[in-house]
């Protein structure tokens, strides 16, 4: 028997890496850097909240809308290609041999091919969506799931640094073992984030892990010579 | 004459729309948190610079990484389908006819067309990749580029709402000024992005300008909540 490999990550699991993948990050380098310029924990804690609420409402909405405009993006194109096969279907017609022609096929077959294709009308417009311009149908409640799941998970992510600074004294303390934690996290994100999407997971987890130290670090170095 | 209007972006543009879009709301919304939770513009400034850097590293390293993925991806689905073309390739035969009976193209065309194709291994591989897949070619430099962009762009984002804290003596004032300078940066950018994007340019001004009031009213009542 033989077996397609061929990877496709379900829509969930892409939405919880791209919200975790941000909310691991920024509130992490956000709250390293006021450690290196603040020397109270409520004031980090305090950004780093504002931080998590303002990140994961602007990528959670921003996914929304997303999602929204790609679903008016696939209708209004949709409606178009139906107008143009009704208004100009010679136009449509060499459209289809065009395609064919790009990957060898003969002008004969190419004939064949439009004259079948152009029978039934959707079936056409659906050929044109696709291989024309690339165009998958979008799910139409996915941008409201999609937002909530990003969303959440930036939140859950954004309090696994910050918890840090919940149950010490003072931020260079708090910076410690955010870290540590932060470090741990962005190293099993990485890698189970690497193996879901097919990539090396062992590179996978240090890049990860690499992002959100550069991102701590530069933020640390620049804060600190602000305050 | 007719002329085709199906819209394609330019990447330059989708990357100043995912950096400044995400710019001008998070640093905003933080930024307008912190007015609500502490007295001094020196520590509303060090959190908005420090997000800024966070946010900027985050998005910019993330995006190349994701560039990175995409050809990653692409080039070791194009082995094993070059390997599948070689190995079985009866069972790629059958998608081909697979992939043109969802169209309607009766059995002797796909036979037809199955055999065109399977001349030539790169344009079958071509096709299985396009066809079967989905997946295009990527830029192999657009990577790096794109990275570029869009943390640039993050960061023009970001100061545009920080600045009004250089220039007011409290949060209080920096916030009154930052959110009509926002306001108003937000609804341009939603206009522009709108026109670029092929959408309607006022609702999108609106909608973008919605996110951004949204996400900086959260963070503000939470943070005063806190502090």
């Amino acid at each position: 028997m033989h077996q397609e490999h061929h990877f496709k990550s379900p829509a969930v699991v892409k939405d919880i890496v791209i919200g975790m993948a941000d909310g691991l990050t920024v509130p992490f380098a956000l709250a390293a850097g006021l450690s290196g310029a603040v020397d109270d924990n409520i004031i980090v804690i305090t950004a780093g909240v504002a931080e998590i609420i303002a990140g994961s409402i602007a990528m959670g909405l921003g996914g929304y809308l997303a999602g929204k405009t790609e679903t008016d993006h696939y209708s209004s194109e949709l409606a178009r290609e139906y107008d143009e096969v009704e208004r100009v279907p010679e136009v449509e017609k060499k459209e289809i041999r065009d395609i064919l022609s790009e990957y060898g096929i003969t002008a004969s077959t190419q004939n064949i091919v439009t004259e079948e294709l152009s029978k039934d009308k959707n079936k056409w417009v659906d050929f044109m969506m696709k291989f024309e311009l690339g165009l998958e149908k979008p799910d139409s409640l996915r941008a409201r799931k999609s937002a909530f799941n990003i969303a959440v998970s930036y939140i859950v992510g954004g309090f696994i640094p910050l918890s840090a600074y919940f149950f010490t004294q003072h931020p260079k303390e708090g910076l410690i073992f955010s870290s540590a934690i932060t470090l741990v996290a962005l190293l099993f994100f990485g890698y189970f984030k690497s193996k879901a999407t097919g990539q090396n997971a062992v590179t996978g987890a240090f890049r990860t892990a690499f992002i959100g130290a550069i991102a701590a670090g530069a933020a640390y170095l620049i804060a600190s010579w602000i305050a």
